[in-house]
C-alpha cells in the first residue's frame, strides 16, 4: 500500500530525493564516510553548500543584490533576529496578523520595539488575509511584516503589499519556492526547512545585504552579517540538513523548476477546493480569495466525523490529515513534495467518505 | 578496503548506527515515511525525543535538579546562551582560556558582562591546561567557564576545578560521555553534537534548574526556561539530528556505558601517545600531564613530510588526519565511534612510515 504523508511539517520529502540520501548515506561520494560523518571544511561538503546556494539562485532569480544564508533555530529564531537586525531606532515596525505565527512573530519583535499591528483577520478567526488596501501602516516603519502562508488557518497571500522604500519582510516557512515570486519586492525572506526545503533544523533566509548592515552590536551568531561573511560557516553548520535541501532543490530543478511545480501545486489544491465546493458534506472554513494552495483546511459536518476520517484516511495510507489542534477540522498538507497521484488518492477517498457517511 | 575516518568534527558515528539510519530512513517504524518527514508533535517522534533523553539521564548519571535540552545553534549560540541567561548584574564571569573554542567563548561574554582571564596557557601556544591551584578567579564571579577538551591543541582536564558555589560551566562538545564525569560538580554542560554525539545541528545542554532561572528578558529562543517548560519543543526541534542522538545513545548503553567506553578510549589514546613517545620521529607538542584523549595531536620532523602522510595515510583508507589550520601538524580525532581497529591501523601505518622515512 502507499503511504501519502499530509502531515503539516515536518513534511514528506520527495520520493526520489529520500532514495538518493538513503543510498549514498553511509558512503557519500565514495568517501567512505556518510556525508554527515565528514568535516564542513572538506572538499566533500564545500560543493554540497555552494550547489544548494546556487540551486536557489537560479530557481528563485536572486540577484546579487541579495545574500542567501542558512542559518538554525527554524523561523522562530528568525521571529527574533529580525526585529534585532533590522528594527531602526525609535521606528519600530508594522505586522499584519494573520494567524498563530505571525502573532508569535509579533509579540517576539515586542521585544526590541515598538510594533504596530497594520492589519488583522484575528476577529474572524484568520479566515482570510486582510484585504492590503485598507491595511494601516505606521508613518515610517522600520519594515513591514508578513506570513505569506498560514499552515493552521489554510490562508495565503495571492498578492503582496506594495511598500515603496519601506522593506517588506516575508515569513514564507510554508510555501517558499511553491509558486513564482519576485524577490525584488523583498528585503528580507526566511523559511523554516522543514515544508518545502528539506529537514528541520535549517532556515534558509535571503536577505538584501544592505539591510543586513543596518546590524547593530548584538549576538554573533544573531548578526545576519555573520552568515553572509562567512558563508553560512562561521561554525559548524547543520551539514546534513543543507545537504537534504541541496538534493530537493536539485529535483526542483529536475522537475522544470518553480514555475512547473506551481502548475502542479494548482492543479492539486484546485481539484481539492473544487470537491470541497460542490460538495455539502465537506466545508472550507476560508474565504474565497484567500485560500491557501499548500494547507488545504476543511471541515465536516460534526467532530466525530471527523475523527473517523482521520483514522480511516490513516487505515488506507492517507496520514496526517488531523487539522491543527488549536483548530481542529482536517487540514491536508500538499507541498511541492506530495504528488498529484497523492492528491487524487485523497479525492476518491474524500468520495468513498461521503458515500458512505453523508 | 576499510575506511577509518579521523575527522575533527563532524566525525565519523559508530557504524552500527548508520546502519539502522540508512534502513529506516524512508520507511520509520512501519509509517512509510522516513522519522524526518514526521510530525515532531506525532506519535513516532514523541517516544524518539523522551527516550533520548531517558538514555543520557541514564548514562551520565543525571539527577532531576538538572534538565536535558536540545537546542540548535551549536557550541557557538551558547558562547551567547550562557552569559545571556546566567551571568548577574555587575558580577561577570571568569574564563578559563585555554585553545581557540575557549578563547571564542570569552570574546562573545565580553558583550553581555565583565570576563575576567582566571588562567590562559596561551604564552605556550596552548600546549597545557594551566595547573588549577594557580588560577585567579575573581572575587563572586557569576561562574567559571571552561573547555574540557580542546580539538586544536590536543589538550583536555584531567580533573576539574572546585569551585563551591560559583557554578562550573563547562564547553564538552569534544569530549562529553568519552570518560565518566560527576555532572554535580557542573552548574551547566554544553556540548554540541558533532563530535561525540551525532551530526551537527544540534547541542545538547545540561542546566541545574535553579540556575536557569536567573533568565531575564532574553529572545525567547535563547532562553534556557523556554526550552525547559517545553521538553526542547517550543518550535519545531531538528528531529532527524535529535534521532540520531538517540541512537547513538542506545548504542553506548549497549557497549556498556561510559564506564565501558572509557577504558576503550584509554587503551586507544595510549596506544598512540606510547607509540610517538618512544619515537624519535614522531613528536608530541603536548604537555605530558594534559594531553586529549580525543584529539591526539602530533608532529613530524617537517611540514613535509607531515604532507606525505596525510597524503599516504588517505590512500590507506584513514582520513582526516591533517591538523588543524592554525597550527598545522597531525592530528588523529578518535572519539567514542573510533573503533579499537581504527587506531590498530593507524599505528600499523605510521611505524610502517617512519621505517621508510625515519
Amino acid at each position: 500500500m502507499a503511504t501519502y504523508n499530509f502531515s503539516a511539517g515536518p513534511a514528506m520529502l520527495p520520493a526520489e530525493v529520500m532514495k538518493i540520501a538513503q543510498e549514498e548515506f553511509c558512503n557519500y561520494d565514495n568517501s567512505g564516510s556518510g556525508i554527515m560523518e565528514l568535516s564542513h571544511r572538506g572538499k566533500q561538503f564545500a560543493p554540497v553548500i555552494e550547489q544548494a546556494e546556487a540551486n536557489i539562485r537560479k530557481l528563485m532569480n536572486i540577484s546579487d543584490d541579495y545574500a542567501v544564508c542558512f542559518i538554525q533555530g527554524g523561523a522562530s529564531m528568525q521571529f527574533a533576529m529580525v526585529p534585532m537586525n533590522l528594527m531602526l531606532p525609535g521606528q519600530g515596525a508594522d505586522y499584519a496578523d494573520t494567524g498563530t505565527w505571525s502573532a508569535k512573530a509579533a509579540k517576539e519583535a515586542k521585544r526590541f520595539g515598538e510594533v504596530n499591528i497594520c492589519a488583522s483577520s484575528k476577529a474572524t478567526n484568520y479566515d482570510r488575509i486582510p484585504v492590503i488596501r485598507h491595511w494601516k501602516m505606521s508613518e515610517k516603519p522600520s519594515y513591514i511584516h508578513i506570513t505569506s502562508n498560514n499552515t493552521v488557518a489554510g490562508t495565503q497571500y495571492h498578492s503582496f503589499p506594495e511598500t515603496g522604500d519601506i522593506p517588506l519582510i516575508a515569513d514564507m516557512s510554508s510555501d517558499i519556492m511553491s509558486h513564482v515570486i519576485d524577490v525584488n519586492q523583498f528585503g528580507l525572506i526566511y523559511a523554516g526547512a522543514q515544508k518545502n526545503l528539506g529537514p528541520s533544523g535549517v532556515a534558509l533566509v535571503i536577505v538584501r545585504k544592505d539591510l543586513a548592515e543596518r546590524t547593530g552590536d548584538i549576538p554573533t551568531m544573531l548578526r545576519y552579517s555573520t552568515y553572509i561573511d562567512n558563508g553560512s560557516m562561521f561554525n559548524t553548520p547543520p551539514t546534513f540538513a543543507i545537504y537534504m535541501l541541496k538534493l530537493v532543490s536539485d529535483w526542483l530543478l529536475e522537475k522544470g523548476g518553480i514555475e512547473k511545480i506551481e502548475k502542479i501545486n494548482d492543479m492539486k489544491s484546485e481539484s481539492l477546493y473544487e470537491l470541497i465546493d460542490r460538495s455539502e458534506f465537506y466545508r472550507s472554513p476560508v474565504d474565497g480569495g484567500s485560500r491557501s494552495r499548500m494547507n488545504v483546511v476543511y471541515r465536516l459536518p460534526s467532530e466525530e466525523l471527523e475523527a473517523q476520517f482521520v483514522k480511516e484516511a490513516a487505515a488506507q495510507g492517507l496520514t496526517g490529515l488531523k487539522g491543527h489542534r488549536s483548530v481542529g477540522g482536517i487540514r491536508a498538507s500538499i507541498y511541492n513534495a506530495m504528488p498529484l497521484a497523492g492528491v487524487e488518492t485523497l479525492i476518491d477517498f474524500m468520495i468513498d467518505f461521503e458515500n458512505k457517511n453523508g
